[in-house]
């Protein structure tokens, strides 16, 4: 139909109808034309980064995604980027957003949880999705549908953005060899990982990044956690004087970095530059994890080399711990919420434990056996 | 420069320029607008697609991606997507593309190693990258200038275009419990693995997707691969009597999809069209991967269930013989090759080892610890 409308539109184009042309309109799209008026009008928007300058790669990102977005729409869409706290304070971003003060936010969903709880189940939960995984829920296992509706009530809409990628467990002055060694420890983190913590015995406290460093200096912490390897070594974390940097974060195998769009003014938007919105971000997701990956693969390849932090594991009895203690936290997130919670988080519980079970299969088989010893290059 | 020239040119838009606007100039971007002439041309371009409608999910992502381009582009570049073999025989379709009869295909590197041996190291080694690796390799390091140079001679230029998931390592009439299964072993696959089985003492051999299940049914077979859960379920591999499923595939961890277009027709569009193709390239490779992952976990968890497929795992002493066998042969590729195979592999093979320490701190180790054994959800 659209596509019809299209081909008479368009039938002074150069090229013969052919058979194979005929056989290709059979295989193809339903795009419908705007008006002429509406492709032709221009906006200029501005975008709130949660990242300043000096946290790696995160506004870069933003700037990236902005000059996407204004070459494919040939300058019809000019997005400025500011850095957070700029126009309010960035607790109040979304209000802003929410109200059309600004049109957009690239954020964490984990930002708005005061707000609404279950916003966090969209960035990442404790053994949950890794950033693949998460993808596969978004689109082809409701959660897109359930991210929509959790943000409905604020007039916002958000797409996948970008990723913080893997964090680590955290920095400490003395080894984890077992269940009793997070007894009382002082440890810094924040979000749900706190609640984790506490249910293992661990005195879970929150701080800001600057803090971590004055804290640990005057012997007030054991630990501490702020991001991966990159993030870490740009705010000195490997300086302070915490020998044993660990892995796996159970709690963040990635993060994924929404774009929070008015949706009033998304809608009022052409339909062309909607979609470059749309497709801009979903490339900048896809963009972002592998500088994540390749930020995070250098950094640690300085921090064991250079600096020599020493790389450890988590015992399994600690990881199983951290699992039960997980999914105790994760059952309390679904029974003490709300209708909406409940539903995301049974659409999230059974999208993991299919996505798991393939993931188990293909991805963790694989990188055990490439982690064998055999001589390769 | 180009930002200054824009700020005047949209000197007339709504909004006062205030000290936030003043700072956001800083932080912007660098797009130069094109004519308004060059904005308005229409093209009409046709795109070959590796797989015809048999095949799960890759026309229809063929589709997906002229449909996405065509409303990015508010019509001025409509794709017409058809299927192999239509315009001239799939293995003259990067001649075509080449020469301009057809301005794109949608395709694996692979297809072209007759042509140009390096053209395979773009798509996957056995026991190379994992997609997200990939993808750090192609945008961060050095990947992607590699490949331009490698098409250069051909006038084409290739972007990610989305993603095959991981592979099974195959169907089997009896289980692999030790090298000596291998021994003689009549075992279907393709390309690369041809070599490395080889080298292990099986019967390598190759066919058609159509013949494997005549040659297992005739004896002639005692085991075969193709793809993973989705293909293989869609091709009838688990009805043909061979009930062990093995995993890893140590040969296709994934598998990129690639977009070649005419560099010289590429060029000559306008730059918005220029990255509308290359974004929305970009985007369906993520998107292609989620495809994937959700269409392989679906798939596996239907063979499991109403199938009782058996699934294995291979043990550690033939993977770590996989391991050595697959270093020789990238080694062979290397020496055997010119000076361009060289270079590729040098830098394929310094990546790997920088990406592959970061994953198994990160992702293999996650997934390691989110497989123990814990009560969740």
């Amino acid at each position: 139909m659209g596509y019809q409308h299209l081909m008479k539109r368009r039938h002074l184009l150069k090229g013969a109808i052919t058979a194979s042309t005929l056989t290709a309109m059979t295989l193809s799209h339903s795009y419908t034309p705007k008006s002429a008026n509406a492709q032709s009008a221009e906006f200029r928007w501005r975008m709130v980064s949660r990242w300043d300058d000096q946290f790696p790669g995160q506004l870069v990102a933003a700037r990236r995604l902005a000059d996407r977005i204004a070459v494919m729409s040939a300058g019809r869409l000019i997005i400025d980027v500011l850095p957070p706290d700029e126009v309010v304070p960035f607790p109040e971003t979304k209000t802003a957003v929410s109200d059309g003060t600004i049109e957009m936010s690239r954020s964490l969903s984990y930002d708005w949880r005061a707000q609404s709880p279950v916003l966090e189940v969209f960035m990442v939960l404790p053994y949950g999705f890794t950033q693949k995984e998460m993808s596969a829920w978004l689109y082809y296992l409701g959660g897109q549908e359930l991210w929509d509706e959790a943000y409905a009530p604020f007039g916002v809409k958000a797409f996948p953005a970008g990723s913080l990628g893997a964090q680590s467990f955290g920095w400490f002055s003395n080894e984890i060899n077992s269940l009793s060694d997070l007894q009382g420890l002082r440890f810094r983190t924040t979000g749900v990982a706190m609640d984790v913590m506490s249910k293992l015995g661990a005195a879970a406290t929150t701080m800001g990044r600057t803090e971590i460093g004055q804290a640990f200096q005057a012997g007030e912490l054991d630990g501490f956690e702020l991001g991966g390897p990159l993030v870490d070594m740009q705010y000195g974390l490997h300086v302070l004087g915490a020998p044993y940097y660990y892995f796996p974060s159970y709690n963040q195998p990635s993060g994924l970095v929404e774009l929070v769009v008015n949706r009033a003014q998304y809608e009022a938007l052409p339909t062309d530059l909607q979609q470059i919105i749309e497709i801009a971000a979903q490339a900048e997701y896809e963009q972002g994890l592998a500088e994540a990956n390749f930020g995070n693969a250098q950094a640690l390849n300085t921090l064991v080399n250079q600096h020599q932090v020493q790389v450890r594991q988590l015992p399994p009895d600690v990881l199983t711990a951290l699992g039960n203690a997980s999914g105790e936290v994760i059952a309390d997130m679904r029974s003490n919420g709300n209708e909406m919670m409940q539903q995301t988080i049974d659409s999230f519980l059974s999208a993991r434990q299919l996505l798991k079970a393939w993931s188990q299969v293909s991805e963790q088989n694989y990188l055990n056996a490439r982690g064998l010893d055999f001589t390769y290059g």
